[in-house]
């Protein structure tokens, strides 16, 4: 991570904070721990996330230790930057895409992004927002994060010449079967937290905000494990069981600056261009899991369909999770250990430029008729240009990956991420 | 609680249990202490909850208080009586109720009931399932337990004489409206705990395991506060704002072991007969609360349709949570404080024995449409007899409750919970 770039506010992407939200949140300095905390120290997004569960002033004064309040942590919503990016991926998440009533009026999108930024401020801020029926179970935000993200319309409403050229749907994959219900959107709500009762209370009030501007198009919700269920530092599963998110832009702390942001550190072979400065792009594909077919496979041909064993997510050539794979490593037959239609061949990296933050989450809806679950992943990444850092690794795995065999993508969209805003701001308010 | 009736194997209802699930988990022998925690001391069942985050071995090494991860904390399955009915609510739920394929074949039945609790018992021991295909998602169950309930096909099957004359549809109420695919079932699971990932595998295992003898009939999935997110000891809130289960079963410690097991203190002028010795009774309404419809009401009218305040629960007639209503108060211009057809006054106890132990959780789906959105309360609640406690608590308040308005029972079903069972044993054994 670059130091020539530093927040100004020190806000957006910090870890979350200490303090009890009714005496409001207080913003903090620029400081470098704080950056490298909320950038997911050593590459592993999820890392990060245990070591946010500090001690409330009452719990510290206790002789044993127990059962420890994280449900006042904030992180805080304004910022150069939004939060819910870099911030340590939370248990929970709840996705709304919104469609404009009239895309043609670009004062209903500003009094849209202007409602839903006071309530966002507010309700991360562990604080009712205006006009709040429920105020009470604003109480405990336990890292709430709300990031906004734009579709096609929204920008075409408020400055067409904005639009980045990789806005737009992705190209049709052979491996899609894409149900339009769970498709596109012109505004996304991501909302991230630790606490679901936080989470089903601001999708209600924001939703309510909304409403005379635009309505629900789909609406999702995902988890990972529980805020601290897990050991400190270990990466998510997915449910498959396997472990997720183990390789993220890193490049000595400078990753996701470049991957994320668009800045490349000093010397770097390649450049990224940023739609906007303080910007960046999410991409959801909302992944059905064929759970009965994966669970035919014996555990060897699971692990070798992924190239990672399954136990600690280790590379089929190594022991440790973090360790580098060997990808010309051979068996006595003189075969690759690390198979050539294997996930994790097809997905790495093969440009300085194709580096992706993945902060994806489960979902496991109830199952009908006769199945047993209706699972999958909602696959979320961010990155500075969709054209040149996901669709290339998105190529590669629709063209060839064992894993394909038992996974549909069904949902797809595409947002812009717009910057961050300050307080009396809003989010989008440089488009006006 | 009576300490006459010890449970022999101290399990079944003991708080969660410190331990590395990979070494076993160790059961403990009776003691005053572990039954006391187990039933919610001080009436409220969510009490204990909090006091469950125990640190395990390597967190109390750590200097400073950090997250505490209670991944690993186990509620032990065998016992006299089931686990996940004294123990504290978890913060999250998930419902299956099955129909069985063939309600005329007992051997189909015990073989069910056989493979699920070999199931239970691994998975809330923190261990995987035999044959378990993704036996690491099995590593963190927080708490997790697996209460059975039965439906009268399963008695049926089994002991046609053993059925409860309770176990059957709760009559018509005029305040229902009641979606068939929503009510009923042979057999019912109740899967909590306080990873979403451990239960989202066990649900899937289970399903699995069940597959050739029953389908599922129904899913319901609910939540409650996150584990540790909110202060030690707070009741839980229902997503009216509304703190929920205060009043529960007490009488100086003797509550559960009376309302929940049938079972009087000495002296006690009412007794109770439950259908077999360690059987009790469980109730699930979902209830669809019409949040729109309740937000238009002001906050003093939501808080005179129950009777309590919304900041902390306390009565109109107080300032605390959990100090008595006063029932008799009257404004100066001589009406009640409390009105006639407040919630707390109509569902309050009218006989000794109406007293029912809650556990319910809040629901919000994904709305559709315009709305926004499609939430409720699973209401659960246990006790010895239907009839004769939880019947006249739901014929007064179908018949007159100010929160009927915006409320609507839209599911129901109604087991019979049977005892426990030892190793080697499986749950329901006793009937054949
Ligand atoms: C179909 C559902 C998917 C599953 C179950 C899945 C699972 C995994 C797993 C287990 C790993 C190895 C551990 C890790 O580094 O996280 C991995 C790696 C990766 N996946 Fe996926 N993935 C899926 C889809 C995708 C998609 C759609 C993309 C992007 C287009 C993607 C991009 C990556 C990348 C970049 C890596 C790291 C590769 C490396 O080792 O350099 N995955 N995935
Ligand atoms: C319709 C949805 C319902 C809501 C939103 C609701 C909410 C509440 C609230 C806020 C209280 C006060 C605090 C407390 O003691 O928990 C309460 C009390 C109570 N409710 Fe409900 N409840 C509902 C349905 C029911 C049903 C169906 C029953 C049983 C048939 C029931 C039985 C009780 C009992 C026994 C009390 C304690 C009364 C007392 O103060 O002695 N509730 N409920």
């Amino acid at each position: 991570m670059s130091t020539e770039r530093p927040d100004p506010t020190g806000a957006g992407q910090g870890p979350a904070q200490r303090g009890r939200p009714e005496r409001g949140t207080s913003r903090r300095g620029f400081s470098r721990r704080g950056l490298l905390l909320g950038a997911g120290v050593g590459g592993a997004g999820v890392a990060a996330a245990a070591s946010m569960g500090s001690a409330l002033g009452w719990g510290e004064t206790q002789p044993e230790v127990r059962s420890i309040s994280y449900g006042a942590e904030t992180v805080p919503f304004y910022g150069a930057r939004q939060a819910g990016i870099e911030t340590p991926a939370q248990a929970h998440a709840v996705l709304v895409a919104l469609d404009l009533r009239d895309p043609t009026d670009p004062n209903s999108v500003t009094r849209l992004l202007r409602l839903l930024s006071d309530d966002a401020s507010r309700l991360t801020a562990g604080r009712p927002a205006l006009a709040d029926t429920e105020p009470e179970l604003a109480a405990h935000p336990a890292s709430m994060t709300v990031t906004f993200g734009f579709g096609p319309r929204l920008i075409e409403a408020l400055d067409p010449s904005a639009a980045p050229t990789w806005l737009k749907d992705l190209p049709d994959f052979e491996i899609d079967d894409l149900d339009p219900a769970l498709c596109g959107g012109d505004l996304l709500l991501q909302i991230c937290g630790n606490n679901p009762i936080s989470l089903a209370h601001a999708r209600r009030i924001m939703l309510k905000s909304a409403r005379s501007e635009a309505r629900p198009r789909w609406v999702q919700d995902g988890f990972r494990s529980a805020h601290g269920a897990q050991e400190e530092g270990s990466s998510m599963r997915n449910l498959f069981g396997q472990v997720d998110e183990t390789v993220q832009p890193e490049r000595g702390g400078d990753g996701n600056e470049f991957a994320v942001w668009g800045h490349p550190p000093q010397g770097f072979s390649s450049s990224l261009s940023p739609w906007v400065e303080g910007g960046t792009s999410l991409v959801i594909r909302r992944i059905r899991l064929d759970m009965d077919g994966w669970d035919e496979l014996a555990r060897s041909g699971k692990e070798s369909s992924v190239g990672r064993d399954l136990s600690v997510g280790a590379p089929l050539t190594g022991t440790r999770e973090h360790e580098d794979p060997d990808f010309e490593a051979t068996s006595a037959l003189g075969f690759p250990v690390i198979e050539e239609f294997a996930h994790i061949r097809r997905a790495r990296q093969m440009a300085p430029e194709e580096q992706i933050l993945r902060r994806g989450y489960n979902y496991d809806d109830p199952p009908s008729g006769e199945r047993i679950s209706d699972s999958g992943l909602i696959f979320m990444s961010y990155q500075a240009d969709v054209e040149r850092q996901f669709l290339p690794i998105q190529r590669r795995l629709a063209e060839g990956d064992r894993l394909n065999e038992w996974t549909t993508p069904i949902g797809s969209a595409v947002f812009a991420v717009p910057p961050g805003c300050q307080p009396g701001g809003f989010i989008g308010d440089f488009l006006t």
